[in-house]
């Protein structure tokens, strides 16, 4: 029986109530939202040792990181580097996209250390497994698409991205309005080219119901893929969009019949104030499904600084009810990213996380500022230090310039420090 | 004659014209505007030769990089190379806020090779010159410090915050109904000692129309400071920060009455889901004036990374209406800027106000991300790099990590970029 079906059973599954400890929140709260599909805690059947992350309603905003090798750059080694440096920085799960050198053995070496869920977009493993016999994915078959998703399966992982929604309609639309970017999601551009050369409809779409009997056998959450994503803030919120979208909230329910936990995907290069917008539609036309988003990034100009353009549009999805973020390092559009790129990059997204849960009213979220508005009022650099998202970076900044005279302020403001200023300035009887 | 009273006379003053044609909107419009008192441009009548940059209703969002030194850390060649390196990366004014040192050297030296609009903060030149003749800045008359404006009015500096709301009634507030942080601001708490230990009114407020006259006589655009800006989430949109913005609110006429530009400075730490709020407080209290934010940020945890916390933060307060950006740099809360610090800081600002621009549909702002859309689509490295907010980094990061098979992809994607493939599969007609 899957956690879907447990959870709508009535009685409480451990790792509900385990995902629950850590929220603050009632068990009974969780399980009713996981029965009724508006959370989910992707865990594969095959892995029990996980820490159980809840995604969804009334819940903590979770951040995913992306690791993974390419053709270019698939150095094992580098890999794990990443997912540990991902998890030590606080991701809530960790997706391998490896496409390069011996994926299965990347990605069996990452879920055996893997402390959190792991994800995969296992449409990449039928790409690369053709690759290795020398064809093209054009020539796969619908049979080997399946193949590539149960040998994912069978090894363990908890959530898989796979394109669903990527249909000869929502195609054809998209030619009709047009685009500047046309397809920017991988998976997404790999069926649709598929579909050209074989003139056929989406595999996963077609045999949606083979992928829910993969993902229900092993209590694989799905994780509904955004194949038509915009790739440009020109192409945000248009009709392929749109329609796949409308696709995926069917997908959904199809998905909910059958006992499998669902999430969705959405963009990508959003503008601003699309953003909300994009939120409540895909609450609404998926019936309230956690909402997994990428980025968004508000700006299209700012490679080497995508971090931030993701913080940015993150923090505004998350407060408006995006449920899960996953980040986007520095070196995205520009290179795969490094070791540092990875940190770097679950921290911005932390931060967007972090606002939006203070913004929803998250009870306790903001406990931590507290703290540290206490300890900045005692000019406690221990404790500054201490409750920072990232110790290591804030210690290093302070101690490379640490003031002469007075040792309880900074050299930003030395004798003019407001903290010390104020105490004089406002005495309490 | 004043800028205002020139734009207000109906001639087209010539530096709204040239201003204009760098917004690329009528001048006419401008010119309105700047009359209304909701766009300024800061220019002190003896600093001929800076742009013209104008700041308000309808013109894309600015933003201000701050330098100077500090007791701890004086070097004067530090902060022209800050000042070079911020007016390099794109930011719109500067402000010298030295403390530390030969600070009117400093500031002379600034105001002489910074091609924008320089600003200060007078109050602290009053309490270094205190300091340089053994006297705390408490001993100060309030002539002590108009001979501090006076002085930094005399060099040209083009605009000022002063802090004229920090009243004893906010004051008295603050202290009613508690705060975790008191005050934040160096001139807010300097000027709150003072008052505390005379027993006085603030001179700034008491005296202000001799402000006005000094300001008047230089063409100063007064920025009316924040001294109780929250200084943590918690205090946020407090009694005593609404009060001071009342208070700034009357002010504000009151300056216009005198053919004096005003700004409006505004916080500082508040929640995600307050900075609308904020903005539309201001906008309304003081009738439309232009709106000078630091961050806000929207995390108090974050020390090395408050760049990212006020990005969401300023790129939030922006597109609900606040006009003028001050950067926050990685350093806030932990040390004086370095100077790479400072560029990175400028460049997290920039994106805030650019996605900002775009979601107020900010004529033609978009078009800079289209070309990047387009030379994504054409995989034209080249283009893309230079279209970057910051070419040299995202150039680095690119040739740190080339590919090895197809240099028309990237690292991250290699043989299955989704670009190249999504050219297979969408032939059009």
């Amino acid at each position: 029986m899957t956690l879907l079906h447990r959870a709508r059973s009535g009685k409480l599954p451990e790792e509900v109530a385990r995902a629950a400890a850590e929220e603050g929140i009632a068990p009974e709260k969780l399980r009713e939202s996981i029965a009724a599909g508006r959370a989910v805690i992707p865990r594969n059947r095959k892995r029990r040792d996980i820490r159980p992350v809840a995604i969804g309603e009334g819940l903590r905003v979770k951040i995913n990181a992306n690791v993974g090798t390419s053709r270019d750059r698939a150095d094992i080694s580098a890999e794990l580097e990443k997912t540990r440096v991902a998890v030590a920085a606080g991701a809530d799960a960790v997706m391998d996209l490896s496409t390069g050198g011996p994926i299965d053995e990347i990605r069996r070496a990452i879920l055996a250390e893997c402390p959190v869920p792991v994800g995969t977009v296992p449409v990449y493993q039928a790409a690369a497994d053709a690759a290795s016999r020398g064809k093209s994915w054009v020539e796969l078959s619908p049979d080997d698409f399946f193949d590539g998703i149960l040998k994912q399966a069978e090894d363990g992982v908890d959530f898989m991205t796979v394109h669903c929604g990527v249909t000869r309609d929502a195609l054809s639309r998209l030619v009709r309005e047009g685009r500047r970017l046309d397809i920017v999601s991988r998976g997404g551009s790999l069926l649709a080219e598929w579909m050209e050369f074989n003139g056929l409809e989406n595999p996963f779409f077609e045999h949606y119901d083979r992928l829910l009997d993969i993902c229900r056998e092993y209590d694989i959450t799905v994780s509904l893929g955004d194949g038509l994503r915009p790739g440009c803030l020109a192409d945000a919120t248009d009709r392929a969009q749109v329609h796949e979208l409308m696709t995926l909230g069917e997908l959904t329910e199809r998905a909910w019949k059958r006992d499998v936990q669902v999430m969705i995907e959405g963009p990508g290069h959003v503008p601003l104030h699309q953003i909300a917008a994009n939120v409540q539609l895909q609450k609404r036309l998926c019936h309230g499904a956690p909402f997994y988003v990428l980025g968004p990034l508000v700006t299209d100009i700012a490679p080497g600084y995508d971090h931030i353009t993701s913080a940015i549009g993150g923090a505004i999805a998350a407060w408006n009810g995006a449920d899960f973020l996953c980040y986007v390092t520095p070196s995205e559009h520009l290179r795969l990213p490094s070791v540092e790129d990875v940190r770097t990059g679950v921290i911005a997204s932390r931060i967007a996380a972090h606002a939006a849960d203070i913004a929803r009213g998250i009870p306790g979220a903001m406990e931590r500022d507290n703290r540290m508005a206490d300890a900045r009022r005692r000019l406690d650099w221990k404790a500054q230090i201490e409750l920072s998202l990232d110790p290591e970076t804030a210690r290093g900044m302070r101690s490379g310039s640490l003031p002469t005279v007075d040792e309880a302020v900074c050299t930003m403001c030395a004798d003019l420090c407001a903290i010390k200023t104020s105490q004089k300035a406002i005495r309490r009887g």
